[in-house]
């Protein structure tokens, strides 16, 4: 049985799953389908020495291709599942490469719906190699929330609807204050947050009760003048998943909000009936259910992911909102985010 | 190996925990922790036989005390768990109980926390006998919402707060639409609820993402003109469970809305720190977030728990109320829900 390499004291990450990666890709059909992986090779470069991709594989992150064998040479501690495939499923294929992989030497840690727990030649490769296997939307168990006043500054990005840039903008944001010297910390809800924080709650897996109460247990109390900067998820306004969002608000207590939106999304996703809310309307809701845990919140700014818009009609489009709403107004990938940190900075001054 | 008697053809009752009953009521403390079996008791009379009490019982609910042999010989088909404890758990004298109800020949329903498929010995006793077991808080699996517009009249119970009688006041609205000979089914949310329907889903129990798909799921699209009466849960301004009301919200797809409060409770419950929202900011606050699903929305009226209340200050209480919003506002155990079922029938006639 051979061991792991001693766990480097990585602050934060989760003991079982410690980096390098190698980034398993799979038969990845496309970008999107390997969301996961490319949020890690971006945010988390230095912990990732390669991919494995399959022979259908569509997908790449530029990075070295490597087998289970090379990357473990290459010193690599933990293989991720960093796909996404129709209904989360693991097919027979994969399983073998899952076991392969601990085979290997590696842990595994999984951000599909199917657990790798759930699969009995998987859990036995890991008792056999003396690897762990970590299943990144298995959700904590947490007290439910008590809305109790905590110490510490908080600030959530909420959204006019889902996949509109919350957690790269709460990373941009993390990436931001630290350059500033600033105290800051991701605080991930969802899996590929989670890989790339190394530690988490997956908040739309939780019972329905807990969600505030796993947001309270994300982000406990803190006296060191920092902030929590905790990714947010969903939106008030999609009929499908607003009971997460509101949960998520209340448990986040937050000081100050970030509104991320995406300018000419046709309807919510997923919901061809259903348009945007308007900026402001989405804004004043935000802000009304926030104050029930948080009287004094305020709005740090508007990130507008503008990927799909030319430059200068970005460029508008940020000017309309600022006028509108009367904060900044700034696209996290193009024009980063520093003009909403010189708010938040100015508004929680001393 | 026993069989059971043939089923009754119940409508809508699942068919593996049939009536009549045997309610359980353990060591219950007081008669708070006999609550689920005192419901089932109150709305379904003629299901009930008898209660089953032990030795350090302070609760009764007035039925004929009777052995698990006795009770099976008086017909009982199911022994429902009607009992909360600390925590929720079984002891092992309870999971004897358990076990001498399945060798007397009933099935076992029960809506603790932990549940009866948990503990080895009383599958095995359910399995020898040819008994089933229902754990009420176990949520079947649904798809997630789509808000899509769904025919049929809707009617949800919301709140200012947590156990203000959101169930007793849909179930009141049942009874009264009947007496008046009106199609209306009450759709279950809790495992009390569930027990008095025969079916329904623990909305308290999904997993998050899952809070408004489970509603759409319980409560479908239906064309006989009749309505489906929604037990609400929670508040939108209770800080533990806020995400619950609002994924009910959206997925009840309201067509009315009643809302249920106790006047003079001095704080949230279990909150010492939040008071009671005001009343008309909590309907707003309802109507605004049920609009999302539901644009034309309606308050039917107002549901008063007065029974801190002399008969004079609840009168009072219902007339300042009336004053307030213009809608009827009734206590639905002292005085009935005539009036909100008279504003419902105007409001939807033809």
């Amino acid at each position: 049985m051979s061991r792991l390499d001693p766990l480097p004291e990585q602050a934060g990450h989760a003991s079982r799953w410690p980096p390098p990666f190698l980034l398993y890709l799979g038969n990845a059909a496309d970008d999107l389908a390997a969301k996961t992986a490319r949020g890690l090779a971006h945010w988390r470069p230095g912990w990732c020495v390669g991919q494995y991709r399959d022979v259908d594989c569509r997908a790449t992150l530029g990075l070295a291709d490597l087998d289970f064998a090379q990357a473990r040479a290459a010193g690599a501690n933990t293989m991720i599942v960093g796909v996404a495939n129709a209904g989360g499923r693991m097919d027979a294929h994969m399983v073998d490469h899952m076991i392969a992989a601990l085979d290997a030497g590696m842990n595994v840690a999984s951000g599909l719906h199917e657990r790798l727990s759930a699969h009995p030649r998987i859990v036995a490769a890991a008792e056999r190699n003396g690897r762990f296997l970590f299943d990144a939307r298995e959700a904590p168990k947490t007290p439910v929330g008590n809305g109790g006043r905590r110490a510490g500054r908080r600030l959530l990005t909420v959204g006019t609807d889902c996949s509109v840039g919350k957690m790269y903008t709460t990373l941009a944001l993390e990436q931001e204050m630290h350059r500033r010297g600033l105290r800051a910390d991701f605080r991930a809800t969802g899996q590929t947050g989670i890989f790339i924080a190394g530690s988490g709650i997956p908040i739309d897996a939780v019972v329905a009760d807990f969600i505030s109460g796993g947001i309270e247990w994300l982000s406990p109390a803190r006296d060191d003048g920092g902030w929590d900067l905790i990714e947010g998820q969903g939106s008030l306004f999609h009929p499908s998943y607003a009971g997460v969002s509101l949960g998520l608000l209340h448990g986040a207590q937050p000081d100050a909000l970030v509104l991320c939106h995406e300018p000419d999304r046709p309807h919510m996703r997923g919901l061809r009936d259903y348009p945007l809310p308007a900026l402001a309307a989405c804004l004043e809701a935000n802000l009304q259910a926030a104050r029930l845990t948080s009287p004094e919140v305020i709005v740090a700014g508007v990130a507008l992911n503008t990927s799909r818009l030319a430059p200068e009609a970005a460029a508008r489009a940020c000017r309309e909102v600022e006028e509108a709403l009367g904060v900044p107004a700034e696209d996290p990938v193009t024009m980063g985010v520093s003009r909403i940190v010189d708010r938040l900075q100015a508004s929680f001054a001393g």
